[in-house]
């Protein structure tokens, strides 16, 4: 196991044991979630991006239009936050006081830099395409000169990062055991349900195998 | 329908038909969401905190602990930004270029205010309860006096916040209809599985209704 440094910002404040910067578990959760929150500050005012992402390496690329004022912005070397969290179960307490969630997290902090090599930003978009649904890239009609023109890819170096997460089940005060309260974990997934054809689809193009038995929890 | 004010910050830069400020539709993914991001400054650095939150009227709430730093922090009035964001389905394009998401998010931007009123408290740990679980709260041990002293409670205004959403099926480009490619949506939806006892629970108690029909798209 790989453990990256902490940084002041990355160390945890709360609750130490909940938090690692073991690399693995890091890739994991960036490579299960679907997409991230991108925090960056504009006219000394936080403001916020979900967005969809890609993984290659130590990378985490996002994309977006050329004419995007706000991508533009993010590659301009900015300092910025990026969270993926994943929330696996609610966690319910015979008090309301110990309540809680089950999930893990990863926050990010680093500077965009705008990817200019031709190869670097097909291959994210493909990082990109085939972290959101594996097996899509090779059968779509990949992008054209004119697609990649429109597209600007912007790259996010993995290396001051931690995760943060919660299992197992609920953690009741003594005196609060014996009550007469249902208490365990509920657990939640994103599952998808079946796939709406295009309405002007070929009927006889069938669903793939990929999208039809599409399954995020047994990625990565 | 309630329009809501558009700010030079909640004004859509792209696509502006995908945004609206319609009240109503704010709140509506603001009740199904679980949990949201907030981004904040600290020492000239964007920072993310995905917690839980709950609604009462036009006012957002957090809780966490009185020993926190972050919650002092997010309580001293610094302009804060909070996307709750829900994923609909993934839209599969004949074209890579053409591949999106069909979604529902909120941002909000607003200062916190410290809850100091005890039943203004009292009311907003009733409501996240509520809003994560409903049916959740008359049943379990409510708080203490000293629980309530190890709480700290804080409102942010629902005044300056927009919603965006895509909805619908593919929009690929005309010459690309053709193509022998499977294209539709695969949508995609929070799901609870069966719920896990802690391991400790008298036996006869059983899973309560609320928890085994657990249905979050039902909600709101």
């Amino acid at each position: 196991m790989t453990q990256i440094e902490i940084t002041p910002r990355t160390k945890p404040s709360r609750l130490p044991k909940r938090s690692t910067q073991e690399l693995e578990q890091i890739y994991a959760i960036l490579d299960e979630g679907l997409f991230c929150h991108i925090a960056y500050i504009e006219n000394n005012t936080p403001m916020l991006l979900p967005t969809g992402y890609g993984r290659i390496g130590n990378k985490l690329y996002i994309h977006g239009s050329v004419g995007s004022h706000l991508m533009r912005s993010l590659a301009d070397g900015r300092e910025v936050c990026i969270a993926v969290s994943l929330l696996d179960g609610l966690v319910l307490a015979r008090s309301a006081f110990h309540h809680s969630v089950n999930y893990r997290s990863v926050v990010l902090f680093a500077k965009g830099e705008l990817v200019t090599d031709e190869q670097e930003s097909w291959d994210a978009l493909e990082a990109f395409t085939e972290h959101v649904i594996p097996g899509r890239w090779a059968e779509v009609r990949q992008p054209s000169a004119s697609d990649m023109k429109k597209t600007m890819v912007i790259a996010f170096p993995i290396v001051e990062a931690s995760a943060k997460m919660r299992t197992g089940n609920v953690n009741d005060d003594e005196e609060d055991l014996s009550l007469p309260v249902w208490a365990g974990v509920l657990p939640l997934t994103l599952q998808a349900s079946s796939p709406i054809p295009d309405p002007i689809l070929n009927p006889e193009i069938a669903v793939p195998a990929y999208v039809e038995h599409y399954n995020r929890q047994q990625k990565g």
